[in-house]
């Protein structure tokens, strides 16, 4: 198991008091002592903002996220955050995210990065510019047995893809929640002006992507999709069916749902090649199943010796242990540690994951309002 | 369990040697003791169809189909066949039904029923103007586990239907299997000539259509579909994915493909409702998933009193003792007798469920081949 | 698929109406017509056992078991009877079974075969002498993946056997069922008058006893049993815990209950060798667990290439299409057939595993009523 | 999620370079921020403990155990560690645990407790007399859902337990693995002056017997075991079979192996009821099956609101984001934690937990020894 005598220092921007996904940031940067909070400034609110640093013990709380950048960059290197890490509505991705690249500091992002491709494109050049470490927290990523995934396709073990079908199925968002005044997720989430154009399709359609993208490496050429929203009076889609061309020849399949009633968090894969094939399921994570063409069909389970070096390295613990969500957002931040130590083969979703997930959610739109059958991919634009 | 003092005399057209289905449809056929086999023309070549009829024992062979509905026609109606069952390749389906139907007889054909609108059409007048009863072998419609599902929905339980996902997974085709010279089974399931405009849609993707409409209610509004032809040399789809609309509102999706490499026969089906949504598996038929929007997920297992009339009718064992594809099957034909006894509640897949699966085909294909998003389903014609 | 021209004329006695094995033996012998019914002494209860056959359309319906052995052996040989299938409560099973064998009818007989050692003893010396053929319908042992178990321990695939654990699990008996009125099995299973010695070690232990024998081929040298009777007023155990030694050194445990609220018709088994293990269950019949020291673990499926000729002789469809309980029951009846037809690798379970059988229930109740630890396992008695 | 301003201060013995299971209980520590390693004497090689102290960036890095005691105690309280987690091979446990304890710090020492029933009785007064919080690392009790299932047998909703069948599943000590000379688990575990008198009964049985405890609230009335070494030249048993009474007339069976090849950490448990029935397995830890006389299955998972408030509490992530072996550790530094706090209701096993384990390990082994069928479980001594 990992566990750095020295932990990087991190800020955190996003993430007080009733915000989930913040604690879920903490807690994967403490599992494997990669990192430490040091700084917050963890509501747009200065009072929450406040308050939330003193309940996390936190040593510099901060009333906005321009007060920590100001605060942060005047302190001694020595003393200053490292990286920071971005766990607001998505709006704000965008705005937080440039003006600390351009500081120079680290960037952690949740996902989608931002809302529109100029966005992603002015992230993408600025950290280039930059040289900063900019990871994405596509957190389902860090699973080993995705790692391990991706590493058979790379192989050659099932041969050429010909056909994914990727799914992310949830059902919390089958009845109006966010009219019940008393889930800030589902507000936020199915409001355009903070969650951007996509609903389903960008708050886990994004996730589906990225997924595909990761263990097939296939780049999307076409994509042929269905918004819907069946929750009367939402603003955004609910549900999201996509026919996919990948550059080829391959085809797909990408559904991204929030209405499936009883489904928790489906997120699952399927990819097909000419000689083998690959199941994955996040609700079942510790397990790949790997069939072929002719023999007995193959259950890969983490911790075992007959895995890739990515996947042995994300894991912590022996075969039969079960990992699980907190290890794989800590295997992303473990990549981003590793870049920011200078590591060239750092293993997680950078930047360019970032922006493509974007383009994804963007032409997927596109689509939705078009009659033609096949909306071209375009990325990076050209 | 059924198990009636008299059977219904059956003849059979195909089925001979080397045909795999023939030996499914008879054994369906006398698993309940619902018919008795004794007469067959079992095989186009007439030298075949004797020896075939010889080896099974059969009371009365013919080297035609021809000269059996005249041998037939010839007996006193206490001896002559009730019924004919039908299993030969696709192309073959049309001539014979027509014939045996005009003749008076009760017909039982596999699916797909025929290769065109037009000739569905025909039979369905037909069975109309003749009174037959007509049986369309969509076997997984026999499954006792989606007899419940269907009655789960009509009774509202899951409530308003707004996405269904219906999958038939299999890879045994992801090789040039059909140019080996030892499957006859990919031979004709892969020639244009025989088994008619769609491959996979029509072989596995028409079964699924029916799944998804036996059980849903849901009548399809328009298709987007995507056909591929994988392997090299092949002539028809391998491969299909689809998206659904159905009037009133509700989405699907659905993907038939042989080319899946390690997928055996794996029909799957998911229907989400407003307030719950079932999941069921062939290949694990005994069981139906129902989730709801607040309680545990429920497993219903076939067997249990809590089930259905249509479940516990289509029932032979109790909970626990598993009951599989044959027995489906001969639930089929169970209901078919049923029909043929004069029991207005005959619960089988008629001729109009076969007519309604030629067009699904037809309007795939048409979609297919069109720029256009969506594709209206015309059924019936108007 | 098995089809034979001409089925073996087979007699019964019991099953009649209400009796729920009766048509399971049925349809056994029918589905792959090695049978056909065409005598029976359905009940105990004359009018009973002609009301039964007329039910059935029997050719020839008898009042009794005696009035059937009688008139059949008056008939021409090529009319009388072939076999007998007994289906009557256990306590019927000795004196039908003897007076059948002794007269010359091949016999087929449910399990547990009869009461005591003694009795086995004698059917097993008259099987001897008289050269007929005796198969006990120890139905699991029927399942092509039981079969491809055994081989791959034969093989040694898994290296010599350390230790088996068999498992049966039913909850069916966990309230006094038998004191409704309603539930005929339950009122002779839980009377030891009829149903011998042992309750659930009798009911079901016998069939967990065969699958583990059958599978490993170890031969049992003591037995540690406690046997509990949880249901008040109940007579006979309903819930059996054993440590096992088997000759050789293996050791295992062995569970049959009829308490467990909940459990359907869970026979389970895990036999785990020096190099690797196996698992099977029989409501998941289809699927084989094939566990190594080092690689990922193996799932081995029916209808495959890959499994051993014992396992492809017992399947009748590809893979992915499901064979279950039925189909299994009519693997033991097939072989039996085979045995008649004087193939003299018929596979199906003998007098001997029945005796043997019968050994296990006594030596249970032995053990259950000591206070040594281990009671020595005396087959055959020497 | 439970993120307290300020964690404890956490000193450890054992746990170095090439340990294991040290790692894991500094992830479980400081996984919610609860504990904050600051001091360890973490080899039994001054040297090795020094360097792996500087390895992991601790604050005061001892020498020795000893050194730690005498160098804590000397610092003043604001400063001092205020709990130590001893993680070192079993032999150790009794003295270091009886220092500190004695010293008034707080412990938290590993599994199985002590050696010895005197041991256990002598820290179990120490706990008494000087009013320290003692917790053991059952981890597996800190799973939600074993506390679920836990809360639904007190709140008799599966009625009077009447058994329960407890299994360890293991295979890794399939082969002499400590005789390999490069695995350190395996070699101290084997060896009985530090693993104590029990192989396999000792490092998992132990754990199946805290579990099926946990959940059942039965107690022990009479164990009747086999214990078995496989493994040629191994000196404790590598395999474990009994079967249990519990006072009050349930009966159970534990199972506990480490040559069960291809099985990873399959820890499982089934409780049987008289009205319903719960499962649960580690290797699927979010799920819990809960089966009922009449109604279909249920499956509960963590994270939705029909659970109790134990299993709600030891959550952190909604339904479908899986939490699993890490974090039901951390789950019981959190309820020592919390009594550390003063929590009256601090949920964490127990010093006395630890005395039973000890009593059981010890009473299996003079069963196995034993020719007699039962042999009573003393515990408390009286």
């Amino acid at each position: 198991m990992r566990e750095p005598a020295r932990p990087l220092r991190l800020g955190m921007v996003g993430g007080g008091r009733d915000a989930f996904i913040g604690s879920v940031h903490r807690t994967a940067a403490r599992l494997d002592n990669t990192f430490v909070l040091v700084a917050g400034a963890l509501s747009s609110t200065p009072e929450k903002a406040l308050a939330s640093a003193e309940d996390l013990g936190l040593a510099r709380g901060y009333a906005s996220w321009e007060a920590m950048l100001e605060g942060e960059a005047a302190l001694r290197p020595s003393e200053r955050i490292e990286a920071v890490s971005i766990v607001t509505p998505n709006h704000m991705h965008y705005p937080v995210a440039k003006a600390f690249a351009q500081a120079g500091f680290h960037v952690i992002c949740d996902k989608p990065l931002v809302h529109t491709r100029e966005q992603a494109a002015e992230l993408t050049r600025i950290v280039a510019e930059t040289g900063i470490v900019f990871g994405v927290t596509y957190n389902y990523s860090g699973y080993p047995m995705v790692k391990e995934a991706r590493r058979l396709v790379a192989d050659g073990v099932i041969g050429k893809v010909r056909k994914a079908i990727v799914e992310y199925n949830q059902g919390w968002l089958a009845t109006r929640l966010e009219a019940s005044g008393e889930n800030k997720q589902s507000e936020w989430r199915t409001d355009p002006a903070r969650s951007g154009s996509g609903g389903a399709i960008g708050d886990i359609g994004s996730h589906a992507e990225n997924l595909v993208a990761t263990i097939t490496g296939l780049e999307l050429e076409a994509v042929c999709a269905e918004l819907t929203t069946f929750v009367e009076g939402r603003r955004l889609d609910d549900d999201a069916n996509l026919l996919l061309r990948f550059k080829g020849g391959a085809r797909g399949i990408l559904t991204a749902s929030q209405i499936e009633v009883g489904e928790e968090n489906d997120l699952r894969i399927r990819v097909y090649g000419e000689t083998g094939s690959l199941t994955w399921h996040q609700e079942d994570p510790n397990r790949l199943v790997h069939k072929t063409l002719e023999g007995p069909t193959q259950l890969l389970t983490r911790g075992n010796g007959y895995l890739g070096s990515a996947a042995a390295a994300a894991s912590r613990l022996p075969a039969g242990h079960p990992e699980a969500f907190l290890e794989a957002f800590a295997n992303v931040y473990a990549g981003i540690a590793d870049a920011i130590h200078g590591d060239p083969n750092a293993d997680y979703p950078t930047v360019v994951d970032g922006a493509r997930g974007v383009a994804f959610i963007e032409t997927t739109v596109e689509s939705a309002n078009s009659d033609r059958k096949w909306t071209p991919f375009r990325f990076p634009d050209s």
